[in-house]
């Protein structure tokens, strides 16, 4: 089980051009089990992934969770705060804290459902549709430098056999 | 892009029995462009493979990024703080907090670098070694059910597509 393959090293400062987590030299230390477990190797990548559309958005002020939430309520108007919470497998309280922050922002609203008194449909904001246009943009861009980081075929591998995975 | 593969929830409680994030019908919502991003499925993987791995080793109470620096100290007894870090990919003021709990509770000592003055070599104690041992048996029990629930032939290919990313 251990050996020496992954020897990543994330503690620099973000580097002015993207990269994967490259082995560092002065680090090669051995991975013990770790080196059989797919929780720590799925964290490394969620990572690195995360930094770097972090980074991506960074000029919009949106996060991957803010993202998600923006995304789905434009793909789907109307949609109550469970719905939401339940796709995106969201704790409701803390979807409620977030959707708190982009009311503020005026980038999404709550309006009273038709169909249900206590609970609210969502709707993204004028301000929130153009918001999300320029966060797709970021996003696509994200994406595909991790495409050519990763390499396309192992790119979309790791995509189809996640999406699989949560099936 | 957008098609309706991922519904899952995780918003109930643990359940007694481990499962993977099961569709819930009740929430059928499009995923719209996230259906297309790696950060988007490998977070939901990540969080369900976490939440096992918690919910596992919850009796001796060692958490994940725990469990990863007690595998590297014994196998690479003697390393210095900075090394684990980069070989974990994990910041330094976070890795220091980490080894005063883990100093506290009798598992990790912090001796002086016979080659460095500034730095520290770390090693387990014997108590380390007994809980690491422990910690091994549930984690490898983990990595057993995951292999199940995702099917042994896809759990093989996540860790090498993975592990070959991260090189």
């Amino acid at each position: 089980m251990s050996d020496r393959r992954l020897k990543g090293s994330r503690r620099a400062a973000p580097p002015p051009t993207p990269r994967r987590p490259r082995p560092d030299k002065a680090a090669r230390l051995d991975l013990g089990v770790l080196d059989g477990h797919l929780g720590y190797f799925i964290r490394r990548l969620q990572v690195w992934v995360f930094q770097d559309f972090i980074r991506t958005l960074a000029t919009i002020d949106i996060r991957p969770a803010q993202y998600s939430v923006l995304v789905v309520i434009a793909a789907n108007p109307g949609a109550s705060q469970s719905q939401i919470a339940a796709t995106l497998g969201i704790e409701r309280a803390r979807l409620a804290r977030l959707l708190n922050k982009l009311e503020k922002r005026d980038l999404v609203e709550r309006l009273e459902s038709p169909s249900d008194a206590r609970s609210h449909a969502l709707r993204l904001t004028r301000d929130g549709n153009r918001t999300l246009k320029r966060a797709r943009t970021l996003a696509a861009k994200h994406e595909t430098r991790l495409a050519e980081i990763l390499g396309p075929e192992r790119h979309k591998l790791l995509i189809d056999s996640l999406r699989d995975s949560s099936r």
